[in-house]
């Protein structure tokens, strides 16, 4: 009863995986842990009240995250050297000042602005879902933020990891192999004794591939009303949940 | 008066160090963070009682750390290939088990063990003094111990890391040159923007040279009643103190 439960899937035919292996829940943090997008529209609106600049700031920050994927995907080509997600937002950030025609910030404001990806909040059940599961697992994120981003935002969020992995350690993206096989390694586990937890389908595809343990999370408003993808769980994954508080309570955390 | 009370080294004489731009403490752990060597003999002693095997676990513990730096020697001088301090405990204990004439233990009975490493118990002082300090700055850990074995003993001893960095990640023990850079470029931040709390001159010798703030922490029993080295500071370093807690004090957090 209690391991059916455990490896209930979302396709009742499928055949249900053993987690009773699982020692480390390595996250997807970006829509999956926290909700970047009314973040960064709420730190971006309050900005421009300050300064008095009038904006549409909930394009501005989907463009932001639109910038997101290309920039990533230069360095995964190798058509540039590793930068790390701090420099691209840098610089999309800075064509798109410009091209929303916001003129005259001081170095200092735009660095703040920036980390505007280091000052995101949780959804609702985030801290007390990672609460309950650190109980139980080894938490930690597995993210294409940088360090510093995971670690303010950590801070700011009140998320309670117990080690921070990211794109800067092994200076790949995700979802290159080299991301999914460093962090087997950075926790010294077998692929099935690591549970990867993501709101992205194609996250969770690439984890399978390398033998590990699939927890989807649906976060149907990620990105925004109008989200077109990753509306639902599009394989058989170990655990499908609608929050980190489902996810703990089918875990037995 | 607050800067001065921030900056105030052990001599005197000593011209102070700014310490306000400080973002970063990472901290040595075994000795200056846990109490490594009352840890491990009460864990052997336990394991001893149960299985009915009599040593002098005290000896057996002592003699086990005593073959750490010659372990991590060879892997520094580039004799063999990477190998993280969980490989080395492990190659020692083997030896010390022969030694000692005891047999017939199993392959679990072994790594449990070995993972008396990761098990480890902080001084009184360290979780007040780091939940204190993590109110204000970024704390990390800056081991040569092996990610797993941070990850367990920060679970057992509750200790709030914020990151847990390891010479796993750099493949380098301290103190090569590569893993004070090393946390220096994880946490993207200037040297002196991060201090090295550490109970050992030697490794703040090294931070120094590397431009990182140094806080040296007085554990006149880390190697027993008998303890030959590291009973005092032997520099100004930038902050001198009995505790964590007396730590945190000193920085305001």
């Amino acid at each position: 009863m209690h391991e059916n439960r455990l490896s209930h899937g979302n396709s009742a035919g499928s055949k249900a995986a053993d987690l009773s292996a699982v020692k480390a829940l390595v996250f997807d943090v970006f829509g999956t842990v926290v909700d970047w997008r009314t973040s960064v529209i709420a730190d971006l609106s309050a900005f421009g009240r300050n300064k008095g600049i009038e904006a549409d700031w909930t394009a501005f920050a989907d463009a932001w995250r639109a910038g997101y994927v290309p920039g990533m995907e230069r360095v995964r080509k190798g058509e540039r050297l590793w930068a790390n997600i701090d420099v691209l937002h840098r610089e999309r950030l800075d064509a798109l000042l410009d091209q929303f025609g916001i003129e005259d910030l001081s170095e200092v404001e735009k660095d703040y602005l920036n980390r505007a990806w280091h000052r995101l909040r949780g959804w609702p059940d985030s801290v007390p879902g990672l609460t309950r599961l650190k109980q139980r697992y080894i938490i930690s994120t597995f993210s294409n933020g940088s360090v510093q981003c995971l670690v303010d935002t950590a801070k700011y969020a009140g998320l309670p990891w117990d080690a921070v992995f990211s794109a800067d350690i092994v200076r790949h993206f995700k979802p290159q192999a080299e991301i999914y096989q460093g962090v087997i390694a950075f926790f010294d586990l077998q692929p099935s004794e690591v549970m990867l937890v993501a709101a992205h389908n194609n996250d969770l595809r690439h984890g399978r591939s390398h033998g590990m343990r699939t927890a989807y999370v649906n976060r149907p408003t990620e990105y925004g009303p109008n989200q077109a993808k990753d509306l639902a769980a599009e394989s058989d994954w170990d655990v499908v949940v609608d929050s980190l508080t489902e996810l703990a309570q089918r875990l037995g955390a």
